[in-house]
C-alpha cells in the first residue's frame, strides 16, 4: 500500500500471511480482515495453536515424521503392522497415503531425494536411519514409495542397492494409469508403463 | 485422516488455518507442513504477529476501519483531506481503494449495506456516525464508494437521503468499461452506462 491505512503490527500480520502457501499478498490481506473479523473465533485460537506447534514440534528421531512426540504417532502405534515399512520422500507424501488409508503399515521418511546438482548426497537424507531400521530385524517389507521422477528412482536404485544384503523384501509402487484418468492426456512412459503390467480380467 | 499421523496439536492447527479464506483443508495441511519446516522463520514470528493483532486491534470509533490506534491511521492523517469522505461498505474496500491511490481523502466505513431480507436495517450499520461527522461540519463532499449491487445502491440513496439536509456536496463512483475490459465480455447495463457517460477526446 503506498501509503498507511492501518497499524504497524497488522501490516506486519499481512507481510507473513503472504508466505503461507496457498496464500498470495493480495490473498493475505483478505485473510488478515477476516481474521480480524472473527477475532475470537479464529485469530485468538489460531494464535495459540501456532505458537503450541512452535513449541512442540519435533522430528521423530525414528522415521523423519513431524509430530509433538517422540518417537512419533506412526511409530509408536501398535495396531500398525511396524515389520512393513513404507519410504517416502516428503512428510506431505506420508500424509497423503494414510488418507488414502490403504496400508496399515509404518513409514520412513527420507527428507528429499539425492540430487548431485543440489548437492544432495546419501547423507544428507534420512537414509542410514532406514538402514538401521532395517539391520535391527523384524522388517520384512520395504517399499518404495519415492516419486516417479528421475531423482525418486535415483533415490530408490541406490536404496535398493544399500539393502541388497540384508533379508528383506523390497517393493515399489506400480506404475500404470491413474485412476479416473485419460488415456489421451497421459504420456507415452505411463501408457507403455500400463500396457506391459496389464493384468487380467 | 482415517488415522492419527500427527499429535493432537498439529491436527488442531490444520483444522484452524482451514479456516483462512484462501486454504481449504488440503492447502492446510500444506501450509501447516511449510510453516512446520520454516519453524523459526515463519510459525514463530506468525503466532506472535496474531498475537499482538488480537491484542491490539480495534475498530476506529470515528470510521470504522480496524486499526491498532483510535482514532485510526486515517483518521489522524494530517496529511490527508478530511474534508473529503469517501464512503464504502467494507475495511476491505478501504484498503483497494487506498492501493489504487487515487484519492488522499478520509474514510468511512459502513460495514455493509442495507439488506431487509437479511434484517439489516439503517441502525446495524455505521450511518448515524456518518451523519454525525457530516453534522460537525467541515466535511464538503461525501463520496459514495459503495458497490454496484442493488443493496449498495439502497443504501447509497437511503445515505443521500439523510444527508440531504446538511451542506455537503454527494458524489458517487463513476458507472463505464473498466480498464482493460473486453465490452464482448461486459453486460447491457455496464455498456449503456458508459455510452451514456461518454466524454470527449
Amino acid at each position: 500500500m503506498a501509503k498507511r491505512v492501518t497499524g504497524p503490527e497488522i501490516e506486519k500480520l499481512i507481510q507473513l500471511l503472504a508466505k503461507v502457501p496457498g496464500l498470495g499478498p493480495r490473498s493475505a490481506r483478505r485473510a488478515a480482515l477476516h481474521l480480524i473479523k472473527k477475532r475470537e473465533q479464529l485469530m485468538g485460537p489460531l494464535s495459540v495453536a501456532l505458537g503450541e506447534a512452535y513449541d512442540k514440534v519435533k522430528v521423530c528421531s525414528r522415521c523423519g515424521n513431524v509430530d509433538t512426540s517422540d518417537p512419533c504417532t506412526v511409530c509408536t502405534d501398535d495396531r500398525r503392522d511396524q515389520s512393513v515399512i513404507i519410504v517416502v520422500e516428503d512428510v506431505s507424501d506420508l500424509w497423503a497415503l494414510e488418507r488414502a488409508g490403504a496400508m496399515n503399515a509404518a513409514y520412513h521418511v527420507l527428507g528429499g531425494t539425492l540430487s548431485p546438482l543440489d548437492g544432495v548426497g546419501p547423507d544428507d537424507l534420512n537414509i542410514k536411519g532406514l538402514i538401521t531400521r532395517v539391520s535391527e530385524g523384524g522388517v520384512r517389507e520395504i517399499i518404495l514409495a519415492v516419486n516417479a521422477t528421475v531423482e525418486g528412482q535415483a533415490t530408490a536404485h541406490y536404496i535398493t542397492d544399500r539393502l541388497s544384503d540384508l533379508p528383506v523384501k523390497i517393493t515399489r509402487l506400480a506404475h500404470g494409469v491413474p485412476v479416473g484418468g485419460e488415456l489421451d492426456y497421459l504420456d507415452e512412459g505411463t501408457l507403455t508403463a500400463a500396457l506391459r503390467a496389464r493384468t487380467a480380467i
